[in-house]
């Protein structure tokens, strides 16, 4: 079973890398873009067939090891 | 209007810091997940409200500087 988990920043932490990206973005003339906040993605392959415990394992997984839940946040999407 | 890039290394690329997650899961006795794959996401704010050209500027963002393409695939998602 295919999943995905994406981890974004918290609305008001501030993000140096989405703000290089701007300013990337306008150096390129690439121009409409208003704000860019960039975050991590993570594509699993879960064993098994049980969605209900295959998302207990990924939100376990999120919050001991792929988000730090004080400044980020994370979702789960199970395919 | 808020649009979400996805970028993903393409399939047969060697992913290291997937493979290192997959092993911290597994030291942290996080049992059920097969493999990992990372990624980057970006959460962009777009100015106006035309959804083709929202997709345009994505597409040359993504092409001229958010994915190397020869590597990573990207997929664009306007909400």
């Amino acid at each position: 079973m295919k999943a995905r988990v994406v981890v974004t920043l918290k609305t008001g932490v501030l993000d140096p890398q989405g703000k290089a990206i701007e300013g990337a973005l306008r150096s390129l003339s690439i121009a409409g873009i208003g704000s860019v906040r960039q975050g991590k993605v993570f594509d699993v392959e879960i064993d098994g067939e049980d969605r209900d415990s295959a998302r207990k394992t990924l939100n376990e997984a999120c919050e001991r090891l792929l988000a730090n839940t004080i400044v980020e946040n994370y979702s789960v999407e199970i395919a």
